[in-house]
């Protein structure tokens, strides 16, 4: 266990340390962490586990593991369908509390529900705690074995469960779950009859750099332009204050960091990564991730930057405390965190590691800003960089064309032979930017969540709820009758 | 390569050992080898080679090798379509020289026909002549890296010959090729608009294991139900011989063997291929596989071995001499063989080392007989025993279930979802026992080719073809009308 920790600890350095120079560092697709205040759901904590095969794809390597996952037959009747979850970067559990769109449909339907575990997250870990300790650990850590083993479980519940042999099985996924659902209904049609891929950023791998950049700019802009142009001014702020005698205590001081600034680099990554998860996260009503947070937390974020002006000894510090006191609703919304940590969005956390391997493999996602359109920093994206970093780090590189060899999407019409995928996506989602925008197909509609976040759609009904996810949830559950019929 | 040899001869031993006690040996799909009067197509021959990664599903092996392919142009127009043979268990000028429907309606389609090498088979060796000498390089001989190998080849050309960027691609395929021609089409359909799939057993797996012996067995007896009880009562008449004084002597001289015989299950055991190789290729003319072949070599065996009975010391012996007769149909018919090889059906070849792994691993295709609803003496199929000699000879235990699970047809009904597939299959092909034989959507359309042996329907038009595969054809190419349109 220590041997891991360490590993983790020199693994995020290397990361923050490399990443520092140019945009190279991975960004999560999903925070979803255990948080103090998190509404757990009992049913979501019922674990089983599977036999898994380490290597669906050879026969050499004959280890196994244990999967984890839930199973809720309390609304199920036999013959009747099977919704699945097919899980992403990090604890099962957590995806499953805020899937509430699936236990909220599930009555309709008699279904049975299930939450799988990815392998190599939560406490699916192939090789334990060594799971990410050396290259031979971790080279089964690929969407294509994720896939596998959700086909033998699912077969594996079909022929164990009395009545559950002829269940059409729905799945369903957000983010690079949704990703997942998706690419499942596409590569297993004889196992699943339909996939709800909610914000799955299919395309992210060849959008163009600046779009994710530009959305988040777009969020914040909707509340105030003025908080935009705060925060496009911080960051000038920000780098003259540190290269000042003593300024990069001052920002450390200012910003309570636990642990005083390397550089300002630092602290604009650390920036930056909020900005793009506030965007994620801006649901109408208060939601507990990292920590928790208010209803349309990038308002409130923008409430607090632009309220009125501090008693400062120039311009720059009065930016940077007004971003700040922003910063506030996102990592200390509840006033009980006494220091930030610049080194992540929270804990280093598996979820951290696995990504940072997967997109160092299949799923690069480039990332970039103009300083013009968006309200960031100009920094382009160098992906000679992000290889280097990533052979540094995991002793692999990416290889950019393989999702399109493999699920396709390089053109999206030639995606057309795919079918029974609903392809959801919310405007204030800055992941819409690699979502499947447009119809390619009658039997893969893609549908627009306006005024939606990261996977609205999944979670469970909320009063505050726009109109538009009610219809779009309507619209699922029209599909999913077609699909299993 | 001494080593490889070596290796080679004891894997041979290992094979012929264990598999005489019961029905254990792996059953080659194809037979198809250099022949002296092999019709040799110089357009198959035009090799061109394409590197590719020699793991797709990791990202720890970087190595590389060179996939030998064929790419021909004389018909083909910009922007028409792609005709892709998906290579077998073979050299794939052999496949090229075979498959003479490719050829003959390239030209209705301006299509530009590519023939592909199956990775470990022919010249393309991920690790050369070691290739077969450890399990570390075995382990990448399987379908799922053979189709995404096919995927790449597919995207270079389309990315580096002007104007084929939006060709649209038919897979063809016979046999294990017509397996992966449909796998293809079913995994990537983001790359190829259809599939014809010739004699492609894909639901072998799981087929009764006797249904292979029994359509052999109708073979013989719609020529002559004499021949087939005469083939049945040799069995018996081989184990006494057997099994007096200096018997296996006298069988060796009788057979003309190469070398003295170590019992009697190793001829009977090569007879029992060769029965099975000749419904095979029980075509309607004269063609060239392991040796020459008569028209109809099934009627021509049986000929022979219901040709008046010879002048011998006994009724064991006159069967024995009468089966030597038919024997010479398919070893020796142009009588230019001084003596037969037990060992194989011809000289060891790379096509019997890898798919006897193949058979090892993904693709356990059961055979037995009963000796009642078919010629052959009672052979029980025993999964154990098979497995172990898997283990043997490959370190390497079969997965039975790894088909079903990831390419479908646990269910047939579960394959609707899968389109524009053509399945074919010949009534004279024992290989039908485990072809899809009902049509399971309308786009998978089951098409019987009546009087067809293995694959009939690809090769070249001929004379001498039964009405029923002009037919076939004629579907085929109103299909790929449809498929391109």
């Amino acid at each position: 266990m220590i041997n891991n920790t360490i590993f983790k600890i020199c693994f995020l350095l290397v990361l923050i340390q490399i990443s520092s120079a140019k945009w190279t560092k991975p960004r999560r697709l999903n925070i979803l962490k255990h948080s103090s205040n998190h509404i757990r759901d009992d049913r979501c904590r019922q674990f089983k586990t599977f036999t898994q095969k380490v290597d669906h794809f050879g026969y050499v390597n004959m280890d196994t593991y244990q999967q984890r996952y839930t199973l809720n037959t309390d609304y199920w009747q036999s013959g009747k369908p099977i919704f699945f979850y097919a899980g992403n970067e990090g604890d099962i559990d957590l995806f499953c509390d805020n899937t509430g769109f699936m236990w909220d449909i599930a009555p309709l339907f008699d279904a049975m529900v299930v939450f799988a575990e990815h392998r190599y997250y939560g406490q699916s870990l192939p090789y334990g705690n060594q799971s990410y300790s050396k290259p031979e650990y971790t080279r089964y850590l690929t969407s294509g074995q994720a896939l596998a083993d959700y086909a033998y479980l699912l077969d594996n519940i079909r022929s164990s469960i009395k009545g559950a042999e002829q269940s059409p099985t729905v799945v369903f996924g957000g983010s690079y779950g949704g990703m997942l659902a998706a690419y499942f209904r596409m590569k297993y049609p004889h196992v699943v009859v339909g996939a709800h891929a909610a914000s799955a950023p299919i395309l992210q791998m060849t959008t163009p750099c600046e779009s994710f950049s530009r959305i988040v700019t777009q969020d914040f802009q909707q509340e105030s332009p003025q908080c935009v142009d705060i925060i496009r001014s911080s960051w000038g702020a920000i780098n003259r204050i540190a290269s000042a005698a003593g300024g990069l205590r001052r920002l450390s001081a200012l910003f309570k960091l636990c642990r005083p600034l390397q550089s300002a680099d630092e602290l604009k990554n650390w920036l930056l990564d909020m900005y793009g998860n506030i965007a994620m996260v801006d649901y109408p009503y208060a939601t507990s991730f990292l920590a928790d947070l208010p209803a349309f937390p990038a308002r409130v974020f923008c409430a607090n930057v632009t309220a009125s002006s501090f008693d400062t000894i120039n311009d720059d510090e009065d930016i940077v405390r007004r971003i700040v006191k922003g910063t506030n609703v996102f990592f200390n919304y509840t006033g009980q965190t006494d220091c930030f940590d610049t080194g992540s969005q929270g804990s280093p956390s598996l979820g951290d590691l696995g990504w940072s391997y997967q997109s160092c493999s299949e799923f690069v996602m480039p990332m970039c800003s103009d300083g013009v359109n968006d309200m960031f920093e100009k920094q382009d994206w160098d992906f000679q960089a992000f290889s280097d970093m990533c052979f540094a780090a995991w002793s692999v590189r990416p290889r950019l064309e393989w999702p399109y060899i493999e699920y396709g999407g390089k053109n999206v019409t030639d995606l057309r032979y795919y079918s029974n995928i609903a392809f959801t996506n919310g405007n204030l989602d800055p992941w819409s930017s690699g979502g499947l925008r447009v119809t390619v197909a009658p039997t893969l509609p893609a549908i627009l969540v306006t005024g939606g976040a990261h996977h609205l759609d999944l979670r469970a009904a909320n009063k505050a709820d726009p109109p538009s996810v009610l219809q779009v949830r309507q619209q699922i559950v029209a599909l999913i009758e077609t699909w299993i019929s």
